[in-house]
């Protein structure tokens, strides 16, 4: 039963359910495929604003989504995690840097250093010095990745999974994508679940 | 444990909300104390807007609300669920007869004869004939029920619930309210649940 898990670390949701899939996976059998995308490319195809945005003057609201995650991170004991100081933040070359990985056989180790650096240390990855020294101090080949970042095949392939995932009925991140359908959101995996239950 | 219920009728997610509350009285002990409010009035005293008129241009957005609604349906079998074609409709009259209602000691008859109009049988209850109307088929004293609409003492008491509920930090319904603390929505049951849980 393959998922794909429609991914940008820019959002702290998808750090969120990243850090809940493990257990998701074995509760389940459910295999999860990540598919990078852009999610301000996602946002600008589909019309669709982030919510510090779309409510920004809606002051109840705003402290009510920072409670809300709160208690997903209590719940979960998500006890590392830190809201990034430098949200929101440009992802391009990150999310293209997934890509860069996965042709190197190195994504697992480069997924858990953009991670861990973006919603556990503080890091501002969207720095162009900051982000490749911290590749560097994970172990992974910052030179070979910068490479393959700059070229136009791995810029088309962030444009397309993006565009798949639109096509798929995206607005936003986190989104997983089981047999055509959308589900939404660290708030709808029990609904993910009970489709893959009545897929069995 | 008392958990405030802030309703309103105009909300297809109260609707559903509503109806599986039973259940989650029976499992979580906990007592639910409707205070009926109106949507209208949360919405103007903290800037936000309702989804349908938020993300109106966002199609495929909209699109997963009526999809995530409909697996909801399915999942607590709402087989009397009816999207109203009335949509949105002006419920302020609706909801000073729940506190008229109260008054008369049939609370509970009236909130059925409204949730079972708007939500399951696509009645116009905006239309002040159509309204009294279904209130006396449901065997409801509908002239008793349109004098006290009409005082003043039912209309403040309308407007203090709701801005009662945008004190508490309600935004939108549903919204409960437990040891001083929110829970938006449909999909928070699970942390009210939790609260409940914590608190005993």
């Amino acid at each position: 039963m393959k998922v794909d898990f429609i991914f940008d670390i820019a959002s702290p949701n998808a750090y969120m359910v990243y850090k809940i899939l493990p257990d998701f996976e074995r509760r389940t059998g459910a295999q999860f495929n990540y598919v990078p995308c852009l999610l301000g490319g996602i946002m600008h195809l589909t019309n669709n604003k982030p919510p510090f945005l779309a409510f920004s003057d809606v002051e109840s609201k705003m402290k009510y989504q920072m409670t809300e995650m709160n208690r997903f991170i209590k719940k979960h004991s998500l006890n590392k995690f830190q809201f990034n100081s430098n949200f929101p933040m440009k992802t391009v070359n990150i999310q293209r840097g997934l890509l860069a990985a996965k042709e190197l056989d190195a994504f697992d180790d480069y997924l858990e250093c953009i991670v861990s650096a973006v919603w556990e240390k503080n890091i501002d990855m969207a720095d162009e010095n900051t982000f490749y020294k911290a590749l560097d101090e994970a172990g992974l080949e910052s030179e070979k990745i910068k490479e393959i970042i700059h070229t136009q095949e791995c810029k088309d392939k962030l444009i397309a999974n993006t565009q798949y995932a639109v096509d798929a009925g995206a607005f936003g991140v986190p989104t997983f994508i089981f047999n055509n359908e959308i589900f939404f959101g660290k708030d709808h995996l029990d609904q993910l679940e009970d489709a893959l239950k009545a897929s069995k």
